[in-house]
């Protein structure tokens, strides 16, 4: 019997607390598959609509999508240098077809630049074919030691954008404007208050000149990066010796982006807004906005039903009933567990009064109202609960954030008793940066875009401070 | 220089003219990756509309998407016996993660039946959990030694249907729904007449009980098997000990279909409807529906494109506007290289009398009609090309199909001299079949839904006929 007494409190083991979350309202399974999961059918409901929402977004913008090999022979990986560094030790190998052994071994893509590389080379020959702005939405395999659902799996569900320009500048303009739309895409759908920037060298992705990244942080206060937009520069460009002509008629090497987000983005949802009574999904992604639940099957609570669902259809809003003969008390856990924005409770004695009641699922919170009302209520409570949800997040977040930090002594302090992100001065040197991870656990998240001018000397070394940047423990 | 001098005569030489075409309409491209194609985004965007017009349809239908892993490991591929004899040929086999050799092979994934079994082993417990109507979108990956593009591919973009139902009845039901979901697609969107029917045991699906195909005629007479849905019964329930509690309360094992198209069903669109000028696309699955062309852009022209624009935005109509610096020529030759159903050519000459010239794709035929007209003139002329399309592919395939072949000698001389599919009766046994494969190079292709009762002996040994078959070349 599922109910929500399956569910660890979050606050007695948050580890546990997620994965009781994610089993519980069926978002994904183990396989045999070492490494990998099952993306459940409510699980890949939540992914369409994300993919429906961002695709929409990036055509509008003027992508289009492509599909590549999903396999990288190892020649075509080692072009570039920083990028194979990074990359080939976590790569899954295919050295067999059928019985045959391959004159070369091929990976099955951790990332596609090199075969988006490969391609353009072939096709971009002027200045009028740029800028081709390509996204591809598909599996990436990395070999990870340790997997955890949806935060880091040996396959990883994502879109990869990548694109190719005349100009520095344009590149630059397009790594910033895939960041915004990442940044706008969580705070407005997924209502999680991301803290966005730029990442230092040493946290950059292999081979690019710079990382924007999306960081959230989580219910316990530990980081998980969700979402990254690169500017290549021409490092890949010139290794793979791409060129066009330019408006001067002389030949130059393009200027590239990539930019990527995960179904990782799922496990940020469910790490932010879930509670002890499960899944909690803010009603912009919901693949169900409102559950509908009988507590007896009369013929006024039928007819009451057939009055609500053709509402909520009218209104474009998704719902499920639930007809089933388990007790009302177990449907409702069902509700919470699954996390629908709102449940909607229909009995005998209330509709004698001609009402239901609405039950929000961010604050449990009950409503009575007149069912003539209902859809009207639904529909403003909607809206009530995505707000409520971002609020509620970043307030907690606030509350982690540690933005006056002056002195090792403190950042140590945070680092041992108190979870959250942590600003510091810092003087630039990766020395200083690694110190801080080995010796308190903590990586830096990200020079933020809105306050990086430095106000004081480097946390670690005392030398001149050349930025601020966040330190946080992560996924 | 793009221009129609390009292409190869469909008639001079078929197979050169098919990569002709694909490659001058810009559909695909050859990567480094042998055997694996680069799908361009003309050509992703055919399989988006196919995507979006199959799941619409198999969502309609009860279905949900799930995403299984990419991989199997050899122990699981292994458990179906009739299963890994037909597959473990042609799979990739992934032997390290890293630079760790791993204690079991994995392949990649060339069709996920094992997968889904291996999970609804694990959730299906009652008969109130079934039926189970699973679907997913993915890349499977099959070594092949030959390559054609979107015909036979080492990478294939398909979907996969994967159900589970407590009885036979519902199974077989299933397995037949889908089958219709694919033909009326397949007739309605894609105009290809196809021919439907139920595989001969030899030809089945590997651990199919029954396949049922889609087989479609190419212009030169070849066929094309275009999609499949089959039922396995408990062969695989048995395999993998899937078992639930049925309503009288015992235990039982599920009865199982699967059904899937691939991007396969592009290259049947480019050999059906194509022709010397390049791409003929089917309006309801055309990305572009429309083309406009400005002769020369004066102020009049200007004008003209914005009020064409504004009404075929307002009716829902896809369309580009070629605003090129190239020759009117070379902008219509493109035009037609791609495809696009109906083309509109705007002149200043023509625009002094409000007159522009439509161009319908499938016949070349110019219409000039006054401006204003146009849009209720696009919207008739696609719906009347969607059907002469149809009616042109019907017309040449029924050309090319030998329904009265009595005797082996006529068999024979269809195999040498004539191209198409030969209807024969059959003794039903796999030694006639295989006979005619070896003598003459024609594999059975489908026992036809509409008349499959035989009228007469086997063609090839004379003994009594039990159904009428067709067999044709095939690619």
């Amino acid at each position: 019997m599922k109910d929500n007494k399956n569910i660890t409190s979050r606050d007695v083991d948050f580890a546990k607390w997620y994965n009781d979350v994610i089993f519980n309202a069926d978002l994904i399974d183990y396989s045999s598959v070492k490494g990998s999961m099952i993306i459940r059918p409510y699980g890949y409901a939540i992914w369409e609509n994300i993919q429906s929402v961002l695709d929409k977004k990036f055509k509008e913008l003027g992508h289009v999508n492509v599909q590549m090999p999903m396999f990288i022979p190892e020649s075509l990986l080692n072009i570039e240098k920083d990028h194979v560094e990074g990359f080939a030790p976590e790569v899954a190998w295919v050295t067999h077809g059928g019985n045959t052994l391959l004159d070369e071994r091929m990976c099955v893509r951790p990332t596609s630049e090199v075969l988006f590389c490969d391609h353009y080379k072939k096709i971009i020959k002027s200045y009028r074919d740029l800028p081709l702005l390509y996204n591809q939405w598909c599996t990436i395999v990395r070999w990870e030691k340790e997997t955890r659902p949806f935060l880091r799996s040996r396959e990883i569900l994502w879109q990869e954008g990548h694109t190719m320009h005349a100009t520095e500048e344009e590149a630059k303009e397009e790594t910033l404007r895939m960041f915004k739309v990442y940044e706008d895409f969580q705070k407005n759908y997924l209502a999680l208050p991301v803290i966005v920037g730029k990442k230092s060298d040493k946290e950059k992705f292999a081979g690019a000149e710079e990382t924007y990244t999306i960081e959230a942080m989580m219910y316990n206060g530990v980081a998980l990066q969700n979402g990254t937009s690169h500017y290549f520069g021409q490092k890949f460009t010139k290794a793979f010796d791409i060129k066009f002509l330019n408006r001067e008629n002389k030949w130059e090497h393009p200027y590239q982006t990539s930019w990527g987000v995960t179904t990782r983005m799922i496990g940020a949802i469910i790490m932010t807004h879930g509670d002890d009574y499960g899944l909690v999904l803010p009603p912009n992604i919901a693949p169900i906005k409102v559950c509908i639940v009988p507590i007896k099957e009369t013929d006024e609570v039928k007819e009451c039903i057939k009055y609500l669902e053709d509402g909520l259809k009218a209104n474009d809003i998704t719902f499920i009933t639930d007809h089933s003969d388990k007790s009302a008390g177990f449907k409702f856990a069902e509700a919470e567990v699954k996390g629908y924005p709102i449940r909607i409770e229909i009995g005998p004695r209330d509709l004698e009064r001609g009402e239901v009641t609405l039950v929000r699922r961010d604050t449990r919170e009950k409503i009575t109202i007149n069912k003539i009302d209902a859809i009207y209520n639904i529909k403003t409570l909607l809206i009530d609960i995505q707000h409520n949800l971002y609020d509620t997040a970043e307030k907690r977040r606030n509350s982690m954030l540690y933005n006056d930090v002056k002195t090792y002594e403190e950042l140590k302090d945070i680092a041992l008793n108190k979870p959250g992100f942590a600003l510091v001065n810092w003087c630039g040197n990766q020395e200083c940066e690694d110190k801080i991870k080995d010796e308190l656990g903590l990586k830096s998240r990200c020079i933020p875009t809105n306050h990086d001018i430095s106000d004081g000397n480097c946390v670690v070394c005392g030398k001149e401070g050349k930025v601020k940047i966040y330190f946080g423990k992560q996924y």
